[in-house]
């Protein structure tokens, strides 16, 4: 490793002795959406990292970033990057993930990838630390993959509410921020809404109105999200059946996380005009009779989860309170009138922390506390 | 009846066989926004109507609107507003419509109420042409009720669903426009979007900042709805069981226009940053086995639907293009992966259109072929 972490825990003598018990962490993307909240994290957990490395494309080379208070400068990613390294967290386009992971791997990195790369591949696990953490042991390929924003904005609660009553069924619809397209996703909303919050008092009553005053400002949509829903997200092309391709995505993560192969599960995504944080209506169906106090109760007691259910009080999640937070905020929790053993509820989670940059943060830190188990 | 319309259809003398074949209208709230949609409908639709006497309350007594290219003066509401009247479309708040419709029915006029008033009162027939324009011929109280606005955006597609496969369960999340909250509604997401669209690139990722932004700009809502989504709609109060009353409408209103009133309907309502048009999401399982050609043929054939089903060519039903038309847009047709009797799908409605107006003026135009039939 090249340089001590100054408030790390070096040995008595400075020495070798660091390197085990302060494991070194790569951080490939530290320049996008993704790394940027990551190094936030990473500024504030206990620090249990000896050198944090932060690795982006031959473009960023040279560039510096704050991480624990310490400027740091930026490699460009190529095989040297991995020197050493025990824990590489990706947060890179697929495509560069699927590239690079293997050869972070095969340098005896352990990887945690946030892309879609390995998300599918059996010998991968996917990882939600409140719910299988257990999972992150066996990783045959060393590789361990961070599961899709839609999915961790519920699982969490989701996963406490199957230990608790024994999930059965689920449909899901998703309320989600332009901010899960990237940083792009986030410029075509602004300035969208810079030309439709000036329109005039009709603007959004006649068809075709918001389209052309949206113009060319779609970027990575295929409808205007301003004043608008639309709902399709993941890739343009349908997979077969007519289903996006993170509608699928939902359904095979969830199965996989909560260990449950055959569950089944139906969702649709919409995209909405919020800049962050996913939100899911969920209708979830249970082996066994559910009450909402006992709900409330597992719910309330779950490590990563916020009971905000209070309609009374105008208590409920919403988007703008839960952005910038770490936990799943779960409201409007109900029994279903016609099925005693069904719940509904609404959750909502920033897809830029527990939706990806936290909850691989978390994974790395299981992986670490292993490695200086050993 | 005061004076024939120019256009009407006049009997051979000019004389009372007039009234036999073009009976009386009168719009009860026809200054407000539901009235405004009537009137326009009213201008264009075929011509069956006599007179059509403008109603609203005594503050736009002697105001003058344009119906059917005429100039018509508004007279306030009292039981002489309704002497010869022969159907008397009700667009008021509830309460005016529940101390006012007996007597337009007292005085003869079969009453169309677009309020919450009588919806489910047992004895009051809940109607959707398109689907059940049968209940409309028995009217004991001479009312009939029109369904709500989240209700009316899915219904006539599910209701040609059900006829083809025979609907076991619906569950169901809303995305519904700030309009279903009436003109205030309107006005607080323009006004909230005034001042979120010229924010800063971090507003809306930082909890609390839109609420800030938006301060007391928060108009009939119980949350900022500019970069938000807000999982609640209709009465403050909640329900039993934490229900919102519009969600326990679309359950009930769902059942009696299908007949089954023992089907289980789970509905999630929120609100979202769009003017005009509800969009909802629906997974519908069926008694008999589904395949999506044979639903896209259904759908396609549907009076009142338009079916917009083609994803990998960016075409599924969005609020900006539905806004303003008629039709139920229904898109994102797929069968579910894990139960071959179950449908996802996608369906947007203008709730001023056949959200409200549309289908008021429909029975109203069922009601007068009764009335000329007799
Ligand atoms: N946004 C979300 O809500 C979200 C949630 C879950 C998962 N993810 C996934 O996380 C990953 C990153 O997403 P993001 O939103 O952070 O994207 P982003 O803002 O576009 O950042 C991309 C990062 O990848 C780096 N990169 C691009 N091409 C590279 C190359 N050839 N070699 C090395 N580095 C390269 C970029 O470095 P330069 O700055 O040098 O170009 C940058 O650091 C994606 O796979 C995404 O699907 C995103
Ligand atoms: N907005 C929707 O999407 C929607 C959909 C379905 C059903 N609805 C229902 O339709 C009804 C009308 O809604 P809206 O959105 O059109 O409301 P709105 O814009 O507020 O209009 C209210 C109308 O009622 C009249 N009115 C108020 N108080 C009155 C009184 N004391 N006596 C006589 N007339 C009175 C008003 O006349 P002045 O102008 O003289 O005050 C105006 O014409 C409500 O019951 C609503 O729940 C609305």
């Amino acid at each position: 490793m090249t340089a001590a972490h100054p408030e790390g825990r070096p040995g008595p003598t400075g020495g070798p002795w660091v390197r085990t018990v302060a494991p070194t962490l790569a951080v490939v993307g530290a320049t996008g959406g993704v790394g940027a909240v990551l190094l936030e994290i990473l500024s504030q957990h206990a620090d249990i990292w000896g050198e944090i490395r932060l690795v982006a494309s031959p473009r960023s080379h040279g560039r510096k970033l704050i991480v624990r208070g310490v400027e740091t400068e930026v490699v460009a990613l190529d095989e040297a990057a991995f020197d050493g390294v025990d824990v590489a967290l990706f947060a890179v386009p697929e495509w560069v993930a699927a590239r690079w992971a293997p050869v972070a791997a095969a340098k005896g990195a352990v990887v945690v990838d946030s892309s879609g790369a390995f998300r599918s591949e059996p010998d991968v696990p996917l990882v939600v630390p409140e719910v299988n953490a257990g999972a992150a042991r066996l990783r045959p390929r060393g590789i361990i993959a961070n599961p899709g924003c839609t999915t961790l904005s519920m699982i969490v609660a989701v996963g406490a509410l199957h230990a608790a009553f024994g999930l059965r069924e689920l449909v899901v619809s998703s309320y989600e921020a332009v901010s899960g397209a990237g940083r792009a996703g986030v410029d075509a909303l602004r300035a969208q809404l810079a030309v439709v919050a000036g329109g005039g008092r009709e603007l959004g009553t006649h068809p075709g109105d918001v389209r052309r005053a949206v113009g060319d400002r779609m970027g990575p949509f295929q409808a205007p999200v301003a004043l608008n829903v639309v709902p399709w997200a993941g890739d343009r092309e349908p997979a077969e059946g007519g289903w996006s391709s993170r509608e699928l995505a939902i359904r095979e993560e969830t199965r996989r996380i909560l260990g449950l192969p055959e569950l089944p599960v139906s969702a649709t995504c919409v995209r909405v005009p919020v800049v962050a944080t996913h939100s899911v209506s969920v209708h979830a169906r249970f082996e066994h009779e559910v009450d909402v106090e006992r709900a409330h109760e597992v719910l309330a007691n779950a490590p990563g989860v916020v009971l905000c259910d209070s309609p009374e009080e105008a208590e409920f999640p919403t988007p703008v309170d839960a952005v910038g937070t770490d936990p799943t905020w779960v409201g409007r929790v109900r029994r279903s009138l016609d099925d005693p053993c069904a719940l509904e509820l609404f959750a909502c989670g920033d897809n830029l922390r527990k939706g990806s940059a936290l909850n691989a943060a978390q994974i790395a830190e299981l992986v670490a506390a292993g490695l200086t188990a050993r």
